[in-house]
């Protein structure tokens, strides 16, 4: 594909420059999202940002570039046609942050960082042995790009690491994929499931009632938000069936003041920065995706408008 | 070596006895470390237990081991000869637990736990992107078992590890391994100093106010507590040379009320658990250790009474 206009949604000339050393046949422009006007959409080709501009259709484009690697926001807007606009997203390191970010909740957990904490206001020295990763089972939600990077974190330590995913089909690093059908009985044996699910009409309060109901462990939400039904959520903190949720996405971001979730000792809240992009790296996704495009390269990083990632 | 009589000191003969369902040919005896009796120590060939007894002296016995890690209880008895007595310790899953002691400290601090936690209680939404480990330089005091094992995992999220010790060999996962001397060029270029090191003279207060000069960054301490000099530790703490201090172990143990290290926000103390001896697994090393004594196999396990670990 030949791109010779590109239009860059948002600021960030000045980031840009240092990656622009060698010369790109490329014209651009940097408008910020509220500045995009009709006559911008009609000269590029391409769209490239974290977001969609107000006046925003697919039809303008033949390639759009997300800087997150969910594309939602961009889906939400009708008019997506595959055949005639290419839609890629950022992924990057994402797999990378996101392995730690769960590691992270995950060893604090299991080396008793809060108890100990609470030993020390109170100045006791009482033992207790911390549990290892190898103990734990692990249920993975999405078996995608940023699953199995967080499979293979986790691997790595000795955890049995199953994967959730709507076909079943066995990925690299998990003992074992399910279909969502058959999860109930791999969700029963986890002491964590974490979900890395992006939002699509399939996922949409996919963690419910009867998903919580299964389960006899803790809970870490890395994908989207509305992935989750909120209610069942603490519903099934109160009668203990969820031991535990450590939350990256919320239905509503940020989280209402109002939401009882920020005053639960059982949840832990983190303001979606587990796969924060960093404009350089976005940067060098783009420029690394424009180059493959240029060369016919395949996308690795190309979603699908139907299915919705 | 030929054993015939083992001492185990310690009232473990119900852990044994799962383990003793293959019959061994040598003759048992279990008494806690108060029990034991001179005609018990001239009886065994072996002492095996997690410290001597009140009339320990190492000419009793062909062999002594040590239930921990670290041996320096055993060695502060005078009288060892590594020619006539052998001492072996506990290595089996050390290296793993304390690797993930140090790795879910750091992750604690390149994602922001605390300053999430804190924004929590004032239901503050304010993003913040984590560091990641690759950005991050370790160096590891003590290029043992246990440092490698550290070094490897650290090494594998892409940090970069320098190792110290006392000759400079180099070693398994460290980028670079500089000996004692050398060691200020390291420590200055270090975000986190993680000490494994046991207690030996030359270990002795090593890290003290000409250590701590050179830091600027975070201390982990996983070795032994008198290897630090705990009045230059606080100093460093107060003139901010060292960022925060991890400390699992400390130079009297339980540490004291009186201590001014509890109350230190940038302190986080926990009671000596990174490397504990769970007894099941210290068993099965004991009966690995024996099974190689047996068939004249090489032990890595084995110390040297002369370097003192």
């Amino acid at each position: 594909m030949k791109i010779k206009k590109i239009l860059i949604a948002g600021n960030y000339e000045e980031e840009f420059k240092k990656y622009l050393t060698v010369h790109l046949p490329q014209q651009f422009r940097f408008l910020s999202v509220e500045e995009i006007t009709d006559e911008d959409l009609s000269w590029t080709d391409a769209y490239v940002g974290f977001k969609p501009s107000p006046n925003f259709h697919p039809s303008y484009f033949k390639w759009v570039h997300s800087f997150n690697a969910g594309v939602n926001n961009y889906l939400e807007i009708d008019g997506w046609d595959d055949q005639k606009v290419l839609l890629t997203r950022t992924v990057c390191s994402f797999g990378e942050r996101i392995s730690e970010y769960c590691l992270s909740f995950i060893l604090r957990d299991l080396q008793y960082h809060e108890g100990f904490q609470r030993n020390k206001l109170e100045k006791k020295w009482e033992q207790k042995t911390p549990k290892m990763l190898r103990d734990q089972t692990i249920v993975i939600f999405g078996t995608g790009a940023i699953g199995q990077e967080v499979a293979k974190t986790f691997s790595l330590f000795g955890a049995t690491v199953y994967g959730v995913s709507q076909s079943g089909a066995s990925k690299p690093h998990f003992k074992e994929v399910a279909d969502t059908a058959s999860a109930p009985a791999l969700v029963s044996k986890a002491d964590w499931v974490i979900s890395t699910l992006p939002l699509t009409t399939n996922t949409n309060k996919m963690f419910n009632k009867e998903f919580f109901h299964h389960l006899n462990g803790s809970f870490i939400n890395v994908g989207r938000g509305a992935t989750v039904d909120e209610e069942a959520l603490i519903e099934a903190l109160d009668t203990g069936k969820l031991h535990s949720a450590v939350l990256d996405v919320l239905e509503t971001e940020p989280l209402p003041e109002s939401s009882s979730l920020w005053s639960r000792e059982d949840v832990i809240i983190t303001p979606h920065i587990s796969a924060v992009t960093e404009i350089n790296e976005a940067i060098e996704c783009f420029l690394e995706t424009l180059r493959k495009l240029e060369n016919n390269e395949p996308l690795p990083n190309q979603a699908d408008t139907l299915k919705g990632y």
